[in-house]
């Protein structure tokens, strides 16, 4: 892995050929990714917490990146200053990272959808979810059984515009129709950041943010969130409150092979899964749950059908498509085909954490989560969680490691938006590899607080 | 127009024939249909009115349909009973109708999107809306020129998973974050049957359905939803309440060539669009609105980011292709491409209200609403409104034309569920061929009350 000091060290020579190299890179990737020209660029704005001077630092560092790639003319001293100005965005979790696998894979994996096809709101008119089509539906379950991680048996599927979508259903299908004030919602901090937010941006008086499962108390019916392996500190969950009372939503979102070991299908009420931390396709909006009570199944379509008349077939198709081939790749694993999905994802995964763990344990300066393996079924041997996002300490006398970092426009998610301590940051493990190369290397070169 | 009598009058040979045609169309259609087989089905759920009573009477009627497209050798008697014991359901606006046109262009309007193509989350993160994609709002923007129907200049667009979930954004996006009661959202009756629901399903603390906007009186700001031409009795609306604290949204998902003379371009704060009622590509789920003021664009992005995390980037695709075909069809109709979209789509509505006014003016049991013909900037010509709804009333004692008319097998929306009298009922013109032909028999069938 190459490593940048922020002191140049470098003779004239050395900067040209890294200078040429990178702007030949950047380049062929501009020409290569064509019409995507406007996805993949590795900085940019957060999911949840936009805010005007986030932005306008991304659209500064867009420019200087531009600027630098103009021609092969520039000179090395102005892509070096842009290389170590640009900012690294690693707020949020953009999954890039399978980018690579999916080129790799060629035609197989296009999908041709004619001018004709698909023009109807119904799928199926004989399921519950009336949207679901069918041969996503049949990918769903192919890759749970593959995969063993979740029970499909006896299950109702209901897709979603991203589980985000599925999540905002799930609140409204579990909530008392006719309370007299509205239900909790709680999961044990450190939660997801936007739960909170999502829960109470419309002032319902149907659902209401309980705040932070370990501390709850109250009486009565409460809905509690299971995130596991938990987003941002990666490790695995069950129900805190653990009462009589509670209705669970599981967000296995993470769930797979790639993160953590396969110990058991999981086989809850509601569990909640999304595409884009599967293979990476997050510009689909894809998610999809697994629902045992036919009457949630009904309510949460039912919020679909309020909320945008369904979800749009193409993406459904595309993850049809897109979850086909990751079977395929697993079915396929011991012949001529190359590796399988989730040995390519895994042992990218293994290979970030293996850089990260080195460089952090190099100083004194951070800390990060320590895991305990355990049995995978799927790979069938033991082995450590890896999760999609590094949950960082700042140790010493650093109150906000998000200020920290970002003094060296290092941009990560603040511990406080997880309702813990600005002492952490969540950093996304799922960008590009150019991102994350930059990531280490500025981090390596931070010497004190 | 082949009709179809009630009682038997037909010899063997004739229903034979008829039989035959039946069975090689509907087997033809079957093959031709492949993996669209579930979409297209003439018989299915209403969007937002779904009960397991109807549900059950749908899957019914599937079941007879496959029974009497199973094979060639069925017996006539058959046939003619499945056909004339179908439950014609035109209570949704599922608009297959355009399907045949869609067929006409061949592969010209296929899309291909490849394995690690639109896979991040970000679209363009110099946009207000960063999951609005270029290539789609570019061809929002030309469709809007050519046709006049909208000002576009200074406009944001807003992308949405229909224009249901764009909507309900623009509510959280007009309403006051601070005040003490919901603000209240009218329209003046009949209105579009949803907006209640969609209004009141959170039980929002920012917005309530506030009833027909007819009967308004209440002080203090409001919001009122304007669908010109409207839904479902197809007139061209303004503002009725016309106070100076309302805050309009305009929903002209029908002010199209097709549907209604496009007399000028609607230059209003906010508009909803919705790609399913131009191009009839409702499986996609995407809309769009376009927004004056730049802090309600950010709120409406805002309610979409925590609502879904954005739009399907693949559907935005596919619709900037469809939508850059209609426009490209209109470019060239004047060369040897054949007729435009809206030549074609105008066409088939003017007969559709043709040859219903024709079967209504024949007895005296149902009266359709009269428009007055406007000049289209469009067409360069005086036209008359066809709508996309017929609003049909029931004249005489009957007090309940829905019921009146599912006796009849005929499925439609009551005029109660838009805020008016159970004498009306709300048809769907937007159906297949072979449904509006049924729906015509059925209907110039009923002699009496």
């Amino acid at each position: 892995m190459a490593k940048i000091p922020n002191t140049v060290l470098f003779s004239s020579k050395h900067l040209l050929v890294l200078s040429l190299a990178l702007n030949v890179s950047l380049i062929l990737r501009m020409l290569y990714e064509g019409e995507e020209r406007h996805n993949n660029i590795s900085c940019h704005k957060n999911g949840t917490d936009f805010d005007t001077k986030t932005h306008s630092s991304i659209i500064k560092s867009r420019l200087v990146m531009a600027s630098s790639t103009s021609s092969l003319a520039n000179s090395t001293c102005t892509d070096l200053k842009a290389r170590s100005n640009r900012i690294i965005n690693l707020d949020h979790g953009n999954p890039t990272v399978y980018e690579k696998f999916w080129r790799q894979t060629g035609d197989k994996t296009n999908i041709i959808i004619r001018g004709w096809q698909s023009m109807s709101y119904f799928a199926d008119v004989s399921n519950i979810c009336w949207f679901l089509v069918p041969e996503f539906a049949k990918e769903v379950m192919r890759l749970h059984r593959l995969v063993g991680n979740a029970v499909t048996e006896g299950r109702y599927i209901v897709v979603g515009t991203g589980s985000s979508q599925l999540f905002l259903a799930a609140l409204y299908a579990l909530s008392p129709s006719h309370a007299n004030e509205p239900i909790n919602v709680v999961c044990a901090a450190p939660y997801y950041s936007s739960y909170p937010t999502m829960t109470d941006y419309l002032k319902s008086g149907l659902y209401k943010w309980g705040g932070d499962a370990n501390s709850y108390e109250k009486d009565g019916p409460y809905i509690e969130l299971i995130t596991s392996p938990n987003n941002p500190d990666g490790h695995v969950r069950t129900s805190m409150v653990n009462r009589s009372q509670g209705l669970l939503v599981h967000d296995l979102a993470y769930y797979w092979p790639q993160y953590t070991p396969i110990s058991f299908p999981a086989d809850n009420d509601l569990t909640l899964f999304t595409l884009s931390k599967i293979t990476g396709h997050a510009g689909s909006r894809i998610g999809w749950a697994l629902v045992k009570d036919k009457e949630v199944a009904k309510k949460m379509t039912k919020f679909i059908e309020l909320n945008s008349i369904g979800v749009s077939k193409d993406s459904q198709l595309r993850a049809a498509k897109v979850l086909s081939a990751v079977s395929d790749s697993c079915e396929q694993e011991n012949s001529q085909e190359g590796e399988s999905f989730f040995e390519f994802s895994h042992k990218l995964m293994t290979k970030r954490w293996k850089q990260l763990r080195e460089v952090v344990n190099r100083g004194e300066l951070f800390s990060l989560p320590q895991f305990s393996p355990a049995f995978c079924n799927f790979f069938n041997q033991v082995l450590e969680p890896q999760p999609a996002f590094v949950w960082l300490k700042c140790e010493g006398n650093v109150e906000d490691c998000g200020s920290f970092l970002r003094e060296h426009k290092i941009l990560t998610r603040s511990g406080k938006q997880f309702g813990v301590s600005t002492k952490y940051v969540r950093i996304s493990l799922l960008d590009t590899d150019e991102s994350f190369t930059q990531f280490l290397d500025r981090l390596s070169s931070i010497k004190s607080m």
